[in-house]
């Protein structure tokens, strides 16, 4: 059995966001669940917006502020939002110039903002959705037709909420969000498997010399079951992965993110980054910003994944422009 | 068997180090293992040090920059560093002012810093050290005379690195290190323990209705094992221990980190946090400032503490003051 700081698994996402609203109550404030940036820019800013199932902190809550988004969309732990929230954040973030949703590509996130932009669109808010779908590892999954959008959405979330906070209109923003979302990918693996707070046991098992190569965030399968091998040798696996989708170039230039899946030591993470740094510099690529550390996780799960996103000018310095919010300020 | 993100675990702190110093290159550089600040004010600052054994990670390298430490000096994991590294760092700290060390208390650091110190002094460097001993777990322990410093360090690395950064002089920022140290007090548990990476095994044992109430930063032994429970139950007995410590009254004001001990999902620290708040309200304790994530962790163990600072104005202005390491900016 693994051991929770729970009080009771049914209010686990709603006493974990009293803390956060109280610990943040300067950058955000928490309504009925949604998290609403305080010091939204008036008039004229595109709304950036984003939730999807809890349980994968700091994403979405700890993004909402200056430079990434004007609001977040928590679910149940693993569950998608329902369109009623999606919708209440959507007006809370319009301030008449329509919102942009960053959607996370599974089944039950498309389902719930398709249905609350119909209403947003009703209500007279001019929405527009991007799918994210940045995992490299399947094509569809047990919770997805296509593609699966994990830790890339950090990345996402931080160029096109710069979009939004200098001022471009709303085709701009949905321009720069697909650019970044063709230009991102990202693979994954697990050490050792979550557990949900309400679950009697892990969400899956691997053996003690096992790893599931290409894991979901959500525990769901990935490519395959993997030996164990070196921190080098995992590192590749996920590297040439990506690259294979992205097929860059000596003198192309990316943004490296490696990404801690929950309970893995940043001491490791900071050993898949040399890694990556050096399969970079042996293609000729320019890794001209990183981020290592736990942005996109899935509870407990030991693991980590690789992203790369390639920039030009533009997304780079939209991905250097000032953001403030609970979990990333620069 | 624990599986880990590593390559060898004879060189698991250099491996870590290079990827740390690739991605934070804008704001420091490795050396020889030491971390030192790139930009240091010229001359007359005050030089801040602190160090100790690896896998306690962002602690202490993540906090080497503006603002806070000019160098941190890594041990093995788990395992004071030497006094030469520790001179070298001191050397490259000193701007004419005069260095402070930061010491977590654990009797191998003490005598490594101690005759750092002593061969600083004879290279001409004026050397003051600092303490840190903010667990109120236990009196002695395993490795340790008097109590043991965990969490707060980074609170004390914080208003000391804004006291140096400030301008203030040697005994000036001496005092502000000893107001710092005794106004913290910290409280941590284990639900599981950690293992290091050249272990066969877990530092300890825990059944699954257990937890380690005071456990140190390397799974060495706290108070009692006791039953496991709720969220704000297990807050509480932190809580308690910690307030026993600082007496506070109604109307002080405190700051309040939640740490992470490594494997514990950050909705989880916010349960925790959530409580904390709710127990300052009750006393009529002004909570001005918090921090809730992983900043002194113990590799892969899943746990939390809990710290508070009492801080008066000038603490919670230098609290408050800017800083721009790889772990924590403002």
């Amino acid at each position: 059995m693994v051991k929770k700081l729970v009080n009771d698994p049914h209010s686990f996402v709603e006493d974990s966001l009293r803390g956060f609203a109280r610990a943040h109550a300067d950058l955000v404030a928490v309504e009925s669940n949604i998290v609403i940036r305080r010091t939204p820019k008036p008039e004229g800013k595109v709304g950036i917006i984003s939730g999807g199932g809890s349980g994968h902190e700091p994403l979405h809550a700890g993004f909402v502020g200056v430079g990434m988004l004007d609001a977040a969309v928590p679910g149940a732990v693993f569950t998608s939002p329902t369109p009623d929230p999606i919708l209440a954040a959507t007006t809370a973030a319009d301030h008449g110039a329509g919102v942009v949703y960053l959607v996370k590509n599974y089944t039950g996130d498309v389902l719930n903002f398709d249905t609350a932009a119909e209403l947003s669109e009703l209500s007279g808010i001019e929405v527009r959705q991007v799918l994210i779908d940045d995992d490299v590892a399947v094509e569809d999954s047990l919770y997805t037709a296509g593609r699966r959008g994990v830790a890339g959405t950090f990345l996402v979330e931080k160029v096109v909420g710069a979009s939004a906070e200098r001022g471009d209109s709303l085709d701009e923003v949905v321009a720069i969000a697909e650019r970044a979302v063709a230009n991102v990918a990202t693979m994954g693996l697990a050490l050792a498997p979550c557990t949900v707070p309400h679950a009697e046991r892990a969400s899956f098992d691997l053996a003690d010399d096992e790893i599931e190569l290409g894991v979901g965030i959500h525990g769901e399968p990935g490519r395959r079951t993997a030996p164990m091998a070196t921190a080098d040798e995992l590192t590749d696996q996920l590297f040439d992965a990506v690259q294979e989708e992205l097929a860059l170039t000596a003198g192309e230039r990316v943004v490296v993110l490696v990404n801690g899946l929950g309970a893995t030591p940043l001491a490791e993470l900071y050993i898949v980054f040399a890694r990556v740094a050096q399969r970079l510099d042996e293609l000729g690529v320019q890794l001209v910003r990183s981020h290592v550390g736990d942005v996109v996780t899935s509870l407990d799960m030991a693991g980590v994944s690789v992203t790369l996103l390639r920039v030009d000018d533009e997304l780079l310095d939209l991905y250097d422009a000032p953001a403030c919010t609970p979990a990333f300020r620069r």
